[in-house]
Order: structure tokens, then C-alpha cells, then sequence
């Protein structure tokens, strides 16, 4: 990508576009995609937006045996006057280049990937929906793509970015989940890829997701690899537990991935003077807050949902219903705020929010 | 697959056979190629061997984003008189529906799959090299192919076997590697995904891997990811230890890959009457040992070199060099044997091998 200029090849025909009231997650993809290539010795090169179209791969490439593939999701948000809102994109730059350097795979060049992605948008745009609580899923990722059995780094990759329309999570507004405290599968650990967005970490949590369905849980709380006693995060949400008036979530520690709504959510709860914590947490320390009646709020935080909160958490069989399974008055009061932020309700207070006309004019 | 007959479709051009004297490994691939489809509510279904050619997924497969997919590996060894040899295929299909469960894949029919590699291999066997050590490497593989950014096992499964001319893993005949225990990152942990195949075990040892190398090491030495101390396998090999005439392999213990070689070498040394212990083994037990004297050899097993010998170990540092860096007696007899084997130079005298010819006979 190495600053060069993008190619633009557009679409001869159009595909027709979802319904918003009935729009699921990741099941429409629109009509263009962005590409770029890496080849050992010269670098990315021939960055271009193309018809969506299928990617062709030797069968023997790298990422269908080894897993070499790294990925990111944020949104964009579009308003009813049109403006259209991104959410802390150079974050998710940032965070892919962690990932790629935990993969051994080629660093992308941040502010050219943003400015791929801003262009992308804009040919996009009339796809962003409108309604309250959709958006526009988009999703970078790379590829190893060389044809070689060996497990070794590829020597040559592939940079994509996808688009996807989505509704809103919560359509009947707000509401908590329930969650099964995972006691037999590991997600990762300490040393391993759990602090990186790459696929294994989420083809091994399939199981645990497949019992944890069959009994009713939407998700499962990840324990720590090693003593299986401290909260990691949640599926694809990291994880906050409001306790006598302190909000704690697990620290950054190699195996879970640092979300970038977590981040946020820090930044606006020291912002707000409340009290928060991050440390290690045991299973041990949440029951007895839980059977001291201390056991305020628990709620998720991710791309996906901004806010989920946890209404039933089960440890092996004893079950902890948090405030009377309701959403917590924190849990809205966040929810809210950054939803709020996003769609352009509430001032950017933060800086957060990078506009697709003001990077696009930085382009011209 | 479910006992339908395989439709047939060959190549019209034929590649240019690899010279077998500077093959090397995973490369070169044949002319033709077979796959399945699965699709929910159907199953396996349209076996068919067709010209090899790049596999067409949408950007938003499973298995680009989420890693659901598993693989297999074996040879075929063709000896002078023209009969082929399987080493133990059964075994490989049966790892491989292990590994298809723990990624919440669906289980192939073993049978049906074995008789697919026998009739690709037909087709093929001109490709099989036939100079001593050469082999034909078998790459089954079960790739996710549903189009969906959610994280849920797929719907849509492709099932492929690729084949791949290799050269002799020792070209100067067997010699020691030299091998670096690895104490920072870790491959896999109790509860994760290490008993199974996957992409993402061999994606998150990339790191530790090129750490290695750099220091001149040809491997890593994993040990497990919750205590650090026991040793658990080295890249795609599993690991024996001789310490004062005993032999001494980690046991199975859920994040360590059952090798078809490590079980084919436990019942030689058992059938040898040679003690053999299958348990946990620390990194202190082996210092000890070395430092009395009693290390006395070191091998690693897998289908690519059958036995590699090691040299040197160094753990952090301290290094061990075993049997003065030279092939020691019982890896040398352990490599002629199961090579003999192989090659059909030694009686099989535990049933390991298939012949090609009888198992086509079997489904005229
Ligand atoms: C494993 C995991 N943890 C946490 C998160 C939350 O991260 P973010 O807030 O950046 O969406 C995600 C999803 O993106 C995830 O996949
Ligand atoms: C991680 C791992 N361990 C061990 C082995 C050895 O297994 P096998 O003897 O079946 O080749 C392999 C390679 O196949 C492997 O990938």
C-alpha cells in the first residue's frame, strides 16, 4: 500500500440492498471490496477496490492449513442528514498491525489502510442504513496466500476489507444475557495467540459456545488458562463487573484481546470519578460479592453489541442473577453515551469519532 | 461421501514431473485433486476427483476469518517393483474425525475417505518418486466454506485431498538437530485445541519458531502452558527421551497431538521389549539425568522425517549435548526399521501397511 494510488475498478451491476428492519449480522456483503498484495522483497503493492468477488486460493495456501490470517471489525455509522461516522478506526489499525507482528505476517501501513477504508465508504455509502442501532460491519483482514505445506511465514499475503450492513442487536431494546462460566475449555494463554484477533482463537471456543448453547447460555466466560480461577472475557466481548460502587475488569495480560469499546469505556468511567480497576479477578472474589448482595452490574463491551448486559452468570451449577436480571442503571447510562457518541447524538467529547467527509478531504 | 460412487474428471495437460533428486518438500502438487461437498441437512455429498485448481471462497468463509478447519498428513512410498504403500491410512482418517469433533466439523465416513486416497493415488501413482527416502506426501484437509462474520460452527464444509511429490528428508543420511526449549510463548494448554489438527495450533508456534532459527535452532521444544516445566512435543513431531535405558515420551494429555509415528514407535519399543514409559516429563528431570550421565538419546517422531535425532538442547541457556551430537544406536534402528517398513524392505509384521493394489481390488 505503500502510498500508492488506489485503483478503482467499480461494479457493472448492483446488488439489491437488505431491508434494514430485518437486516441480520454478516449475511450481506455489498458490491465493491478493497485488495492490496504482499510479496516478500517488495512490499504491499497494487492496492485497489474491486467488484465483491470471490478469492481464489491454491488449495495448498498457507492460511487453509496453518491459520496465517489475522482480522479487525469496527463500524460506520451514518445519520439522517448523511454524515457518516467512523469509530476509532486508527485504533483497529493499530491493533491489526499487534496481531500481524503476533502472526509473523507484514505490518500494513495504518493511515494508508484508513485511507483505503475511507474511500471504500465513500463508494459504499448508500449502503450505511439509517435506522436506530444499524450500521455498516466492516471487516479488514490478511491472508497468507503463498502455496507451500511448510510451517513457516509466508512470503506472500493478501490485504482485504469486506463490508456488511447490520442491524441493530438489540431490537426490542436493551435487555441482558446469560452466561455459562466455562470450566473445561480454554480459550488461550498466557504465550499463546489470545492477545491477537486471528482465527484460532475462535475456532477453538466452538465447542464450549455449542454446550454453552444447549443449555440456554448466549455466551461463555472464558477462565484464565493456567489456574482456571481469574475472568478473562466473554466469546467476543471483554467483560466488566460493577462491585460496592468499583467497576473492575481483567487486565491486559497477554491472553485477551484489548478491546477498543473496553478502552473506551475506561476512558469515560475515570472521566465520570467512578472508581475502576484493572487487576485480576477470581471466580472465588465474585461469589462472595455476589452472596454479600455487592454484586451491582456485569456487562460485556464489544463492536458487536457497544453494551451487553449479564443478567444470570452460572459457575458449574450455582447460578447468580445480577440486579434482579435487569440492565443495570451503569450499564444503560454507557450503553447510551457511546451509542450516542457513535450516531452523532452527543458530543465528541473524546475525539473519537473520525468523519468519512473530513478524511476524505485530506485525500482530495 | 456417503457411499457414492466418486465421478471422475481429468486433466486435460499434465504438469512436468519435479526432478526427485532435488524435490523438496511441499512444493510440487500432482495433477488432479479430490473433493467433497457437506452442506447441513444434506451431508457429504458429489465426491469427485477433478484437475487441481485454485479453491473459489467467498471472502466471508468461515475458515478465512474464524480458522474451522482441519488437516491431515501421511505418505505413500512406491518401491522399485512398482507396489505402493500406505503407512497406516486408517489411522490418520480416524485422527482426522477426532480433530473434525473438537472444531465442531462434521465427521467424515473413514471408509469412504480411505477409498477416495486410493483411487487419487491411482490416478497419480506416475507421480509417486521411487528414490530411497522420496515419497508421495497426502495432504486430506476439511475447510469451512459458508459465507458468515458470525462465530458459529459452519453449515457449508469442503473435504480436499492434495498430493505432493517430497524429496528424502535426509539427503546426507540421518543427522542430529539441534533443538531450543521454549519458555516465553506456548503452543497449547490443557482445555485448548493441541489434540487436534487445526490451523491455529501451527499459526500461534510462527513466533517461537523464527525466535529459533535465528539462534540457529531447528525446532522448539514446547512445554506445557500452565506449569512451563513438562515437556509436551517439538513442531510437528512428537518427542522421546532415553534416560538410563528406558525410553520416556510425555503422555497424551489433551494438548499434545497423538502422532501416528509416536504410537508406531511405542509399539516397536514394547515389542522390542525395551522399557517404555508413557508420562510427564519436567525439563529438570532431564537436566538431572544429563548431568548424571543417563541422557542418552533424544528423538523426535512425525510422518515427514520418521526419527530425528537431536544433538542439543538448550534450555534457556544451558546446553545439553546428547550422545556427543551424533545418531544414537536406537533412533537409528527405530528410523531403519519404520523406514524399512515403509518401503517394503521389512516384513510388516504389525499390519501397518495397506498396498494400493489390494485396497483397489477391495472396490472392484
Ligand atoms: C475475543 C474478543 N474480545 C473482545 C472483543 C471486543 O473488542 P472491541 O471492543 O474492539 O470490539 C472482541 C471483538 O471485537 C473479540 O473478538
Ligand atoms: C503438532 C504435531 N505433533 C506431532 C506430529 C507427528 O504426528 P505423526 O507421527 O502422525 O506424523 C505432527 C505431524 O504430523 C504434528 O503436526
Amino acid at each position: 500500500m505503500s502510498r500508492l494510488p488506489i485503483q478503482i475498478k467499480l461494479s457493472d451491476s448492483k446488488k439489491e440492498k437488505p431491508d434494514p428492519q430485518t437486516l441480520v449480522f454478516g449475511r450481506n456483503f455489498t458490491d465493491h471490496m478493497f485488495i492490496a498484495d504482499y510479496d516478500e522483497g517488495k512490499g504491499w503493492h497494487s492496492p485497489r477496490i474491486v467488484p465483491y468477488a470471490p478469492v481464489t486460493l491454491d488449495p495448498a495456501s498457507i492460511v487453509l492449513h496453518y491459520g496465517q490470517t489475522v482480522f479487525e471489525g469496527l463500524k460506520a455509522y451514518k445519520s439522517e442528514d448523511g454524515t457518516v461516522r467512523l469509530f476509532r478506526p486508527e485504533e483497529n489499525m493499530k491493533r491489526m498491525n499487534l496481531s500481524l507482528d503476533r502472526l509473523c505476517m507484514p505490518r500494513i501501513d495504518e493511515e494508508q489502510a484508513l485511507h483505503a477504508l475511507t474511500q471504500l465508504i465513500q463508494i459504499e455509502k448508500d449502503w450505511i442504513p439509517t435506522l436506530p442501532g444499524t450500521s455498516l460491519y466492516i471487516r479488514p483482514f490478511v491472508i497468507a496466500n503463498e502455496a507451500f505445506l511448510g510451517v513457516a511465514p509466508a512470503k506472500k499475503y493478501q490485504f482485504y476489507i469486506i463490508l456488511c450492513p447490520v442491524g441493530s442487536y438489540y431490537k426490542e431494546g436493551i435487555h441482558p444475557i446469560k452466561i455459562l462460566v466455562e470450566n473445561e475449555f480454554v480459550r488461550a494463554v498466557k504465550g499463546g495467540t489470545g492477545g491477537a484477533k486471528t482465527a484460532g482463537n475462535y475456532a477453538s471456543g466452538l465447542k464450549a459456545q455449542e454446550a454453552a448453547d444447549k443449555k440456554g447460555y448466549s455466551q461463555v466466560l472464558w477462565l484464565d488458562g493456567v489456574e482456571r480461577k481469574y475472568v478473562e472475557e466473554v466469546g467476543s466481548m471483554n467483560i466488566f463487573f460493577k462491585i460496592n460502587g468499583e467497576v473492575i475488569t481483567p487486565a491486559i495480560n497477554g491472553s485477551i484481546l484489548e478491546g477498543i469499546t473496553r478502552k473506551s469505556i475506561l476512558q469515560l468511567l475515570r472521566h465520570w470519578n467512578i472508581p475502576v480497576q484493572e487487576r485480576k479477578l477470581s471466580m472465588d472474589e465474585i461469589r462472595g460479592a455476589y452472596e454479600n448482595g455487592q454484586l451491582e452490574e456485569v456487562f460485556g463491551t464489544g463492536t458487536a453489541a457497544v453494551i451487553s448486559p449479564v443478567g444470570e452468570l452460572n459457575w458449574d451449577g450455582y447460578k447468580m442473577i445480577v440486579n434482579d436480571n435487569k440492565t443495570g442503571p451503569l450499564s444503560k447510562k454507557l450503553f447510551e453515551t457511546l451509542s450516542n457518541i457513535q450516531n452523532g447524538n452527543e458530543k465528541d467529547s473524546f475525539a473519537w469519532i473520525l468523519k468519512l467527509n473530513s478524511e476524505l478531504a485530506k485525500l482530495a
